[in-house]
């Protein structure tokens, strides 16, 4: 009997105790590592970091096409902040997913955020297996993540929880290493224990001796046992998240836990919260390891990015306007449109941006993380913000400014409003260059089409709405004093930012 | 006698051969080894390469605090090509000098340059001796620089040839290379030969035997001494450079020589037209080279310019909104304004524009020039075009485009006058964020300040001045299908641009 013969077998055998799996998109990451393109703003899962979609759109479609037999939920169950849920449930809208998506009142690492899916998992009264995965990582190789998947479901069903382990090609150091247990029949592993991230030496220790994976952070386990497991091992963060969950509003599809009981919740991931603990001699749970050979990348440096992808036959890879002279091992991406050219420059990260370049080193790209940490320190906006700015009727770019001005061109999406709003210290001049507008301007209401304009006067209540079904663009230029964001009062938000 | 006291000797006994100077600035380059800074549009010599000031302002000042002993005219002769013109005299204006300004009709290399200058400096009878210098080098010690002229200028009043040479100080490759003759005693030499840029193994020869100084491209020789001396090596060149400065047309203090002469001269450069002729054994004129140590660079290449740079510990240089972390021997500079980092960098050449990124490693930057004519060949405008388009009523910037908009920023200075036009295509929004515009718009014509806007329709006659004593700005929105900068109808201009 091969391996696969052997797995359908076990699969048919244990048919009767629970097929359903539920996907978990853990989406709460804020990576700066891929500065300038991943912003806290806007972070690595919501941008097209390696193909024509994004991370998260990605991951969204990764259970696509998984074995029939097992019953998929149509609907992942997406954890992210507050601050992306806009965008994430507008990304899950347009490649026609309907997520459930649990909105964290707060960052606390990955076990509360699996805590909080398994939850909203078990809210219909079933009990299904979590197939729990970060949105930001790249799979090339997808029908060999489900039969690890599969394989890991397995394991679930009889109560252990499983992680996806990657026997590892590199002594690389960005990653945490799992030590490997004792081998079971089907290829898994039993956890001995995690490392966190090495230095290279002892990476290269780990590589040679054969015993450990890589630690990918996916994990497939029943969502009663995740819940038992940590109430055994993390009883406040277990007594937290099910306060939070008990206080939580639902809301067109979202879910979102009470923040004073979320706020106390400690902060820490699968792995140390619960993973370590399952060795224990006393522990009641059994952790395995599946060994996961599929291309997979965490996309954790520009590096990394580089390494996933195609590249030419010097090794560069490039990405929107970009001219190579002579370069070799060169990654260099345009994202902002400006013509990127490079000469002679070989093992380099060139990334160009609407408002930053970044241009390092292949061997210290983990020096970025230290370098937007400078940048913030000086206050300047590139640390965190993006030029174009997303909110949830559109989004709107600063193109220009001078001294008493400011111009943006704003686009608003199809049935987006903005808030019904007055400004103390500046008078705005809108013009219409694409779409249909429809303009409140203090007691009067009228449309706008392209290459029509209008004047918002200083303190004149106003707001701008797209009635029609093409996006709207207006530039707009504002003349004043001060030019503010702050300087905005709103009197009336479909989106709730009255408050 | 010290060397300085029999050259003040010197001095006293030639004082009655004419001891007038005129500064001639060769100011026809369109330099692209500098690029993305410097592109055919606006070159190297107008852009503030090493200081606060452009190349061309620093040069215009470089024969202030000349000695005494000597009488420099106030008007240094700038000859440039006519795309510049605008530019270079309103750098000139803007730093107090007020230059007669030759006009190139054609391109011809240094020689027709240098006789349209020295023409230009007998207009009054005079007989000066020429100070010829390209407008785009950059000179440390100023006063070394006077020494050496002052040395040139006493041969030159003996009816020789000078021209400055650099003792070289690596074997560079990037300059051409003067081949010594026999020495004089006040430390000049003959000259045996110029010597085109060399391979780098013949450079290093050259340098080792002592016997050769690099080629600076600055002359000392008297008018008369220069135009009789062409006539008798290059008679044709003589004849249409007479021509065409006999037909010339005077406007404003600028000579505009006649196109139809001009054109039919030969192009050549002062080296080969004629210093390479002065050895042979029929000439009745002899060349002299003078030494330069002055902490002269031509500034040929990003790599030239690190070089002439004060550099930090770690051999940077930063130059604008720039961030180095853990970065040696790299050149970055921020020209559009964006946040510029450069992460573990070594011996690179980093440079950001509005519209362009440059990416060279620093042995690589001789490439560059290729790399412009392969951009080119795309037609991409970033080869030749600035995004800031210089107009001699100020300037203008596209700041942003989309697929039947544009939108520009305008700065008309103090005076200036855009052209009476009209547009079949677009439609026009204007909003004044800065000054104070008077606009024309079909019979009508008003004054509009700071937070006002008008808009011309397609098809109506309009024109944009500015009345006051401060730049006006305004940001324009450009509607229609068709936005090519083509569609312009001039009706009347003061700027001559409607013919």
């Amino acid at each position: 009997m091969t391996h696969a013969e052997a797995q359908n077998v076990a699969v048919a055998e244990s048919a009767t105790s629970g097929r359903r799996l539920v996907q978990v998109i853990l989406a709460g990451g804020s990576g700066t590592r891929l500065w300038p393109v991943s912003r806290e703003q806007y972070p690595k899962q919501l941008i097209d970091v390696v193909g024509d979609q994004s991370l998260l759109q990605a991951t969204m479609k990764r259970m696509d096409g998984f074995t029939k037999a097992w019953d998929v939920a149509a609907e992942p169950v997406i954890v992210c902040g507050a601050e992306h849920f806009h965008a994430t449930s507008g990304q899950a809208a347009d490649c026609g997913v309907k997520p459930c998506v649990v909105v964290e009142p707060a960052r606390r690492d990955t076990a509360p955020a699996l805590t909080l899916a398994a939850l909203a998992a078990c809210a219909d009264g079933d009990d299904p297996i979590l197939v729990a995965m970060p949105a930001d990582h790249a799979i090339a190789d997808v029908p060999a993540l489900h039969r690890s998947i599969e394989l890991a479901a397995l394991h679930a069903q009889e109560g252990e929880i499983a992680t996806l382990g990657v026997p590892p090609t590199s002594a690389d150091t960005g990653f945490g290493y799992i030590r490997l247990g004792a081998q079971l029949q089907d290829g898994a592993h039993r956890i001995d224990r995690f490392v966190e991230k090495p230095a290279a030496e002892l990476a290269a220790q780990y590589v040679a001796s054969g015993g450990y994976w890589w630690n990918s952070g996916m994990f497939v386990v029943r969502a009663s046992v995740w819940l038992a497991a940590l109430k055994v091992f993390q009883p406040d963060m277990h007594a937290a998240c099910m306060q939070a969950y008990a206080d939580a509003r639902r809301d067109n599809g979202h879910i979102a836990p009470g923040a004073d009981a979320f706020e106390r919740c400690p902060s820490d991931s699968i792995d140390y919260a619960v993973m370590e603990q399952l060795g224990k001699p006393a522990s009641p749970f059994t952790a395995v390891v599946v060994p996961l050979e599929a291309g997979w990348s965490d996309l954790g440096s520009w590096d990394a990015v580089w390494q996933a992808m195609d590249k030419d036959e010097f090794g560069n890879v490039a990405n929107g306007r970009v001219l190579m002279e002579g370069a070799t091992s060169t990654y260099a991406r345009s994202q902002g449109g400006r013509l990127v050219a490079c000469v002679g420059t070989s093992d380099l990260v060139v990334v160009e941006t609407d408002d930053a370049v970044l241009v390092a080193d292949r061997s210290h790209v983990q020096d970025i993380k230290g370098l937007v940490s400078r940048i913030r320190q000086t206050k300047a906006p590139e640390a965190d913000n993006h030029r174009k700015v997303r909110r949830p009727w559109g989004f709107y770019d600063s193109i220009d400014h001078g001294e008493r001005f400011q111009v943006k061109r704003i686009v608003v999406s199809p049935g987006g409003r903005l808030s019904l709003q007055m400004h103390h210290h500046r008078a705005e001049h809108w013009i219409v260059v694409c779409g249909t507008a429809l303009v409140t301007r203090g007691d009067e209401q009228f449309l706008l089409s392209e290459n029509q304009s209008t004047y918002i006067p200083i303190g004149v209540q106003h707001r701008l709405e797209n009635p029609g079904h093409v996006p709207l663009q207006i530039i707009e230029v504002q003349s004043g004093a001060y030019l503010g964001e702050d300087d905005i009062v709103r009197f009336d938000d479909k989106y709730g930012r009255c408050n």
